[in-house]
């Protein structure tokens, strides 16, 4: 089940109907880890969400970093929305928590024990 | 960082060497996971390990499922040794968890929790 939000621009995925396997493959690549991690931050920061060069964690070609807002939408980890001419992509926490009890939680423990090696 | 058990025929990497990202690849994998869940089961029942023919969940071909347990080892998650004619695998729970903590622990939560719908 899917809907779609803004003017058909981005479908998300209904998260009861992501496995497992699909949600630990989106998490699966550094980069996208990063993102994940920079889209946590802003949201325990109170942000509004953040355009796709700002959540990238550095210049990536566009087709690159499209690919990779792409695998993550699709695993309905995030959801984006157009603003003016910018992308701006939020976090699924909640929903994602509400899913995979543990999961993100215990990925970004990781990913913060990493950044400060 | 490697160590090499049994007759030098498996290589078991360091888990302080697996990034999560490859982590998270090799758990990516629904026969994968469901390895893992099985060689879980038979930690906690205090086993000594299974055959590669009994921890996977259904006949597979001899060169996929040798291909899906090689992708576990690569990631740290078991440890393979010779036993006769058999090979005999044992999921690296403790040293997984200290690496990466309450990830395995949420990746089986949803597996059981889905093995109950």
């Amino acid at each position: 089940m899917f809907y779609i939000s803004g003017m058909a621009r981005f479908i998300h995925p209904d998260l009861k109907d992501v496995p497992l396997a699909s949600m630990l493959h989106a998490l699966s690549d550094s980069t996208r880890l990063a993102i994940v991690r920079c889209l946590n931050a802003d949201l325990l920061g109170g942000g509004g969400g953040l355009a796709c060069n700002i959540a990238a964690p550095e210049e990536l070609a566009r087709a690159t970093m499209s690919n990779h807002f792409t695998i993550l939408r699709t695993a309905g980890l995030i959801e984006s929305r157009k603003q003016g001419t910018k992308v701006v992509n939020c976090l699924r926490r909640a929903e994602v928590d509400a899913r995979f009890p543990g999961l993100l939680d215990a990925v970004l423990h990781v990913e913060a024990a990493n950044a400060l090696d």
